[in-house]
């Protein structure tokens, strides 16, 4: 007996499904038992580059995901609705759902994931983050056994990409921007990568993955890239680093202001809440010899650390036709090989389903620690590093190393990068800065990893 | 209830299990269900790093894995003998394995899984390579729906460690090495691992994932890095590349000598067998700009290449308590996830099982095509590039560049890297060369990747 696929979309990532679904010679013998049964699509003229049987292709979304026909439904359409009614009656009637649809995940995956788990069904996402990457896989069946501390990621392909070619070449934002939009690297409206709300989506997910509990998209900060101008590269490559969009998921133990680490005092002992976490998209300053500085282009890595794995790396294409196919087939797999093994569908597989239900409690970015990098312009006179120093020091924020890196129209260029400060204190340190006489502005403040 | 875990091994890997197990607090919620029911030892009075009831450890080693109330035997004791024995003991008992032997695997894979199949039980095995980095089970369930034509690691830490060392600091491959036992990064008998034996048992656990049928690891080419010295390196690196000792399992397709790229003629249609692999561990020149190149010292990483996903990498930690112990864990997390879906035992998982049973075909060495880098010592009179030219010419093999790099004791040194050819025929030229009276010697020659 097959089991029955429903394929909500045939665009990029629909025509790669049905491709490798349709040629499975030389790949898991289980394709084999998998059959395209329906192909829902918004226009039948479109011309499509894979070719199957016109009785199967249908614009009546509605009759696939309540065909009693279908085991799977593989949601590949993108956008937020009609994805999400239709994931939400598809669950209803009782299909398992394979989406690689990040947005409506990070929006609703709360009532997604608690329909799922009323109806005994699974929802599986690969392919919603790291494109073909194994990583929500590995992070739910392999990494689970680690108190995980962190998930860094780049995880959005285009502005790699954009970031990648300033630093190689030179240029700036928006003339990379462009070119990108020309080539196909970047969308018309490339709002979505360039302001980071696709890292946001993704990061919202890996955060929720490794560790247990779902997060409230509205508290993951998010910065984008535009501000990121070619001179800050240059800056920041001086100084030994690379600026890449991180996507940042991180457990705030003993390190968070205020708080002393003492051995007899775990974070996570059965009667404290466990401490928040911080979950951000920002612009970084990232050491060149850090595993993810060297990740160019539209690839796509997320590095995850834990106790006692230490730091693990999954590095690939993070988008495209075939690799995120690829995820979304192994989805497929993983539901089959448990319909092949169950007897009992009221036994949901504990790694595969989404167990946690409550909701992590997410920092605010005013109590994040990291370090920062600033840039300053200053009157070109004696004493202005040491005002710099004293309103560092009176707001606690230590200083790593403070570099007069020339001039610029007249005025001193100051560069600065800090230990380890709350960025609360940082701010008002800032504050206090700006307004002194002798500076000029403050043209460029990143965080640093 | 709880399910019981029989432990052969005290040792580093042991340990670490058991310290992941002892506490659960913080890690996935699924291992509050796991209970060390005994652990096998070979002396009861070693001190131990974790402490564990007496009355749960035993010399008895039989008695775990025929004890009934176990239901997953975890072998970390290493070695051949008893661990073979008492895995094949334990599977005829109906006990679950969650192995990190990778000598086992590699050379009674073939006995082991066939005895598991018939009695119904799984063989885990993800710490068996590559340390904590899942890489295993993203072969078993997230990449088998590709079409895998290459696996490429540096699978060895050790060796990695030394590579890197003679890299940073020029030194010679004796002097590191004897440091490195010093410190701990080598045993006192370095063998398995500097003459490749190590990584060729964990290439040979891949490719048969990879490529779904078992490796005889006699047909496993193996060279360690022994004869690699830091004159060599230190001509790679002029040449933009570094020296790793790899790892590489590759579907030979139309590359292969002799074979012509058409088409309408399909390496694995229903008709034809698939073609050969090619199996093998030694030095290799890897340019620069390779995903491999950057992993340096203990650390291990894995590509992965195929259809359509392209390539994907595996980074972390390659040995050590806590990353081998993280992936024992998630075996047996694993196991238990499909124990509590399933209430019949005779529907094996078919992603979590081993369902090939036949051998792959590995190509012998002299029909592997690759890249290869040579360096001659010859007279220095004209025309001795002219000699080299013609007899490669004569055997087929096209060069890449000829360079001129200097003398040594009055002697002229030319590198030479070609382009891919037969390694058969690249030999034939080589012997022929040899015999030229202008060429004194050949002090070195490698692959490049």
């Amino acid at each position: 007996m097959a089991f029955k696929i429903g394929l909500l979309g045939l665009g990029t990532v629909g025509t790669g499904t049905a491709e490798i679904l349709l040629d499975p010679q030389g790949r898991h013998p289980l394709l084999k038992e998998i059959e395209i049964h329906r192909v829902g699509v918004r226009s039948l003229d479109k011309p499509r580059a894979v070719t199957l049987p016109s009785e199967l292709i249908t614009t009546d979304l509605e009759a696939i995901v309540t065909d009693p026909a279908i085991d799977v439904v593989v949601e590949v359409m993108g956008g937020l609705e009609p994805a999400r009614s239709l994931i939400l009656k598809a669950i209803a009637h009782g299909k398992h759902i394979v989406t690689a649809n990040k947005a409506v995940i990070a929006r609703f995956g709360d009532e997604i994931f608690t329909a799922a788990n009323e109806a005994g069904v699974y929802v599986m996402l690969e392919a919603a983050v790291g494109g073909g990457i194994p990583v929500i896989q590995p992070l739910k069946q392999s990494l689970g056994v680690n108190k995980i501390s962190a998930v860094t990621g780049i995880v959005n392909g285009t502005t790699n990409y954009i970031l990648t070619r300033m630093q190689t070449e030179g240029g700036e934002f928006a003339d990379i921007l462009a070119d990108a939009q020309k080539l196909g690297y970047a969308e018309a409206d490339p709002t979505a990568d360039v302001d980071g709300l696709d890292a946001a989506d993704k990061i919202a997910i890996l955060a929720s993955l490794a560790f247990g509990g779902r997060i409230n998209l509205q508290e993951v900060h998010c910065e984008g890239i535009r501000q990121v101008s070619a001179a800050e590269i240059a800056y920041a490559e001086k100084l030994g680093f690379v600026i890449k969009l991180l996507a940042i998921a991180k457990r705030l133990g003993n390190e968070a202001a205020g708080q002393q680490q003492t051995p007899d005092t775990p974070q996570d002992s059965a009667h404290s809440s466990p401490s928040p976490i911080s979950v951000r998209v920002h612009p970084t300053l990232v050491p060149l010899t850090h595993p993810l500085a060297s990740i160019s282009g539209v690839y796509n890595a997320i590095l995850v650390e834990g106790e006692p794995i230490g730091q693990v790396m999954f590095f690939g294409p993070g988008a495209g036709s075939g690799p995120t196919a690829s995820a979304v087939v192994s989805d497929i797999l993983n539901i089959i090989g448990v319909l092949k093994t169950s007897s009992d569908s009221q036994k949901m597989h504990p790694l595969l389903s989404c167990s946690h239900q409550h909701y992590c409690t997410v920092a605010p970015i005013a109590e994040l620690v990291s370090r920062f990098y600033a840039r300053f312009l200053t009157k070109d006179r004696p004493g202005v590093i040491g005002s710099l120093g004293t309103c560092f020091g009176k707001h606690n924020v230590s200083l790593e190393s403070v570099v007069q890196t020339g001039f610029q129209g007249g005025l001193a260029e100051i560069v600065v990068v800090t230990h380890d400060v709350r960025e609360g204190n940082f701010k008002q340190a800032l504050d206090e800065i700006r307004a002194l006489e002798a500076v000029d502005s403050i043209p460029s403040i990143l965080r640093v990893l």
